[in-house]
């Protein structure tokens, strides 16, 4: 990535933007409501709490109306999809854009299924203001391929996602992330690139649904700068990371410090932390 | 709360009635059935695990009559709710009061939404032994009213919500607790506050949820002094809380030691920690 | 277990197994499909992560004829069972038969109900390649009946299952393994039991779940020789348990250090650790 020509300068107000962002939510605490598989609920639910916000795992149909008006950013996604979660996904969607909310698509493992590849399909077209997945997520969604990804994990570098996420951004009038040892962050012209994190946070399960989750967060306090926002959540929750690896001693012990790292989080750790380059 | 003319003095007898309850439920593992929320499940079965139960997460409606009549008390919690759960929800509640078997109602959100609230009055109406919830919760079943709750966490402190419970504890026929700094237990005329815990189990999700399923196998091993059992269930919750929060470096790990304080606290740590109080 | 007549010398070359089937899961890195109960996709996802597996909990019916055969093991876990589940679960195992993919199951209480016996009896039929429970669900399951357990907790020693195992694993053409002090390995004719493991294991929810996604995983990477992948996951699953109670303090951190350890397992530990012996 160093070598890549079109790398600008590392930008050092991303980390007040990122800082700003964090303490907002902290003292704003949005209500993100949260449609998302069996295997993140619990990981997610931390994450807002420990970023500050107030996660609600709410996904009845029949409280959508009620409910999803009140909250301040939706996040869906698809890990554990079965047809009959799609009416409320739609719904919550339908009246999130209605209400003037922001809400933030994970198309988990969006290639390992036509039945998978056409539900996100659907969902990319009720208007998200987000949508991060992986490199073979991305590509799959931008494609509309099956097969490119090996269950939910990538088979591919964020940076080979780069043209598919711009595509996507421009197609659907949306902020799109690809996360991986580069995460990109893209609105179908800028494009800027978070260099945080550690290796060990893939194996750990549910930590790109948790950062998606954060994600939603971020753009709830600023849904006018959610290309802002949302490199700032990618930032913040791999510099959690990397404060939790130095404790760490694998990957359960690394969750757990990651939590309490994001927690703590205090602006000297995010000022020298974020690493955040403009690319062309 | 110490300024409270009607409180009277710390009453040493809670300590051992506390510890009589934590030991019998170590000696005689009660077997509990949960029909809970997704995102609770896991931290539930540990939490009762921990303390000497025996978890079931069992929710068929097919196996309810099977099942259910074999087990030492029933928890149900709606935090996750959407309509097909209602059935299992309510031929569970009633199979175990034909058996003779406690049941304990978690109302998460009842004032969220219309649906919840409908789900929760009717859940009230199939004589639960035990009520808990927050302060918000327990006024919009009280009240029955919605809009009263910002998502699941509560916006009201649950001395703002002693009226609200003991007109539905009366109501009822049943024990109400309201958890908040001070947890307070009514059974419609006696009033006790239970004031142990510390803040930052509230950036927990599911510890509410799990003090509930504590209630159950404390009430199912002294189901005749169901109000003993659920201000001990929450004070002993509390103080492994207060005992894990000596190590704690964040709320991942409080909850990680909280749970493991909880497996290990003896006589001497109930008796020093106990701190339940009568109100009037 | 050491007074039995039939026990035989402790065989060194299972470490060297063991050894093998570890570090090809690590290197490979098997896809498993998980079918499986909401109260343990967590840890299974995490365990599976772990060992070097990449899992997918990916249970819907209309992707099964897309996503199954590119698997490489499939494990279904009737934990969390409601009827609504069964038609995944069948097709999920079909299809896995049919592309040649080898399959594990856990009949989580078996005994529980007649709901329950029934559903497991009927996957049983679908020829698995592995069974795992604990005593009483392998008793439920060989002799059909129901009422032989006390919730999912087992109330039977696996060698009181010895027989059963036997006799089901003879019915069935597949390996037979029942957890315990001891666990037990059998093909119908050849019996081993691995000695490892630590008893505050049975305190943390579903690692008997997440034990049997372990040993799809390394039937996965050695399907012909499901006999050995199964005793040497059980085996390694224990060990790291067994290295993770020496900095454990209660149920919680023995889960997070019996995560950390089995990611970092190395080949002196398994030579050191195995200890799996032939029974007749």
């Amino acid at each position: 990535m160093a070598e890549n020509e079109k790398v600008q300068e590392h930008q050092p107000e991303w980390a007040h933007v990122a800082w700003a962002h964090l303490s907002a939510v902290r003292q704003r605490s949005p209500l993100v409501q949260c449609i998302t598989n069996f295997v993140s609920m619990d990981l997610m639910a931390n994450t807002l709490l420990a970023a500050g916000a107030s996660p609600a795992m709410v996904h009845s149909l029949q409280e959508i109306p009620d409910f999803t008006p009140r909250t301040d950013a939706l996040c869906i996604n698809i890990g554990t999809l079965t047809a009959d979660w799609m009416p409320a996904m739609k719904a919550a969607a339908r009246t999130a854009v209605e209400s003037g909310r922001p809400w933030v698509l994970d198309p988990v493992a969006a290639g390992a299924s036509t039945f998978r590849l056409e539900a996100c399909r659907e969902l990319v077209g009720m208007r998200p203001t987000v949508i991060r997945g992986n490199g073979s997520e991305i590509i799959a969604l931008s494609t509309a391929s099956v097969g490119s990804s090996k269950g939910v994990d990538s088979s591919h570098e964020s940076i080979d996602a780069l043209q598919a996420a711009k595509s996507l951004a421009q197609a659907s009038s949306c902020i799109v992330a690809v996360s991986g040892a580069v995460d990109l962050i893209t609105d179908g012209q800028r494009v800027v690139g978070a260099q945080n994190g550690v290796p060990m946070m893939q194996k750990i399960t549910a930590t790109g649904c948790s950062v998606t989750a954060l994600i939603a967060a971020f753009v709830a306090i600023d849904p006018l700068h959610a290309f802002e926002a949302t490199a700032s959540a990618l930032s913040i929750f791999s510099i959690a990371g990397e404060v939790g690896m130095d404790m760490a001693k694998g990957p359960a012990s690394l969750r757990m410090h990651l939590i309490d790292s994001l927690y703590g989080l205090d602006e000297a750790a995010i000022v020298h932390g974020v690493n955040i380059i403009s690319l062309l």
